[in-house]
């Protein structure tokens, strides 16, 4: 019986791609994908019926994928990252009738860029978009006060967009409410990608013209710190 | 010059594991972990050096990999899921001098559970261990408590040992303040790995007897539901 594979295939360099993701690609005649991602795959299509389209044409992408899975295909359809956060697995899940379906978990942006950056995750952590275009506004700004209160490591997926410029500042007036104006914070931008850059600053001095949607955001507890240029949260081992 | 690797293996199945940590075990003489993750590398470990020891010799695991990198050799130091959360990743370079370490992103537990449980994720969610042996219990409650008002998705890390078998008790009794009673929670023992198993439950009815450290534990947020034996977080997606 043919299968739908909803598919994360990690930040975009090959490297972080999981054997299974790898494995599964290669079984599957048709790849699903936004345009962008698709390229990530590389030689990884040669040979398969590929459709891709645009930004916010997710659903569809979906529907495709699901009446092709019908249709007898082996079919996959790829997030970044991992498939189930921010990714293509809820709406396939929720679209889904008859056919069968098999979830491929990846490496998120937030831990590529962690690992460029030092380890200013190790602890607890809330992932936050702030993209508000599924979600109230209302109800990002109520999480990054909670985050913020509970003293949690915050990681910000789509942090600034043309039609969202000071959605990250905004933030950031929040976060400074629990969090000390010297928390340090990482940018990474195409992390896990060619061209990766990197700034290393903190809560009151974040350049905020320089992020994107490429950009993630790791922005410490009351614990982290910077040695050398690497930022870490300690996790309260005993080191001597 | 010799290199110091910090590897998440993912969560215990080679198929999960991502080219990097493969390839970078390859090119190790040196491989130090936990003793039973060790075992999760199967035949990547063929030829080379290997120390493992038991739970809580994280410190001095790091220790003799900083001591084995300085002497020239290619060190690896494991964890399983991501370097980086509740990994090796932060007290590698707390303690290190001298030495280049690169960090190698892995795939976390809570990831591969939500892959197996649907997508119970999908959405902002918050990540909590409730091991209190490094972090005062009094800060666990606080970030649960914060976690919940938000309404953030929660993934729980190491919920149950012999050592504190009711902290997953006084955890879901501070959510049950701000969730429903019936919020779906999804349970994955040994998620990732060989015998996989999975409980669909409800906030209220969790079968608290059946859950250890080798469970990872989801919570949903309020708009969680189960659609036959999935466990689905939408995003907000218009689905027609």
């Amino acid at each position: 019986m043919s299968k739908l594979y909803v598919i994360g295939i990690g930040p975009g360099g090959r490297e972080h791609m999981t054997l299974k993701a790898i494995e599964t690609i290669k079984k599957c005649d048709i790849i699903i994908g936004y345009t962008p991602y698709i390229g990530y795959l590389g030689d990884l299509i040669e040979g398969k019926q590929i459709y891709s389209t645009g930004m916010k044409g997710e659903i569809d992408r979906c529907k495709l994928a699901i009446r092709k899975a019908k249709e007898g295909h082996n079919t996959a359809i790829i997030s970044t990252g991992d498939a189930g956060l921010y990714g293509m697995a809820g709406p396939i899940l929720e679209l889904k009738e008859e056919i069968e379906v098999e979830i491929v978990p990846g490496v998120t942006a937030a831990f590529s860029a962690a690992s460029e950056l030092g380890s200013p995750i190790m602890h607890d952590f809330a992932s936050i978009s702030l993209s508000d275009l599924l979600t109230p506004w209302e109800a990002i700004e109520k999480r990054i006060e909670k985050a913020s209160e509970g003293d949690f490591v915050i990681t910000i997926y789509n942090p600034r967009s043309n039609s969202r410029r000071n959605h990250l500042e905004k933030a950031v007036r929040i976060m400074l409410k629990y969090k000390e104006k010297d928390t340090p914070v990482g940018i990474v931008r195409n992390s896990g990608r060619a061209n990766t850059e990197i700034i290393l600053t903190t809560l009151q001095s974040i350049p905020y013209e320089k992020v994107d949607m490429l950009s993630i955001l790791i922005i410490g507890n009351s614990n982290t710190y910077v040695k050398g240029n690497k930022m870490i949260t300690p996790r309260g081992y005993h080191i001597g």
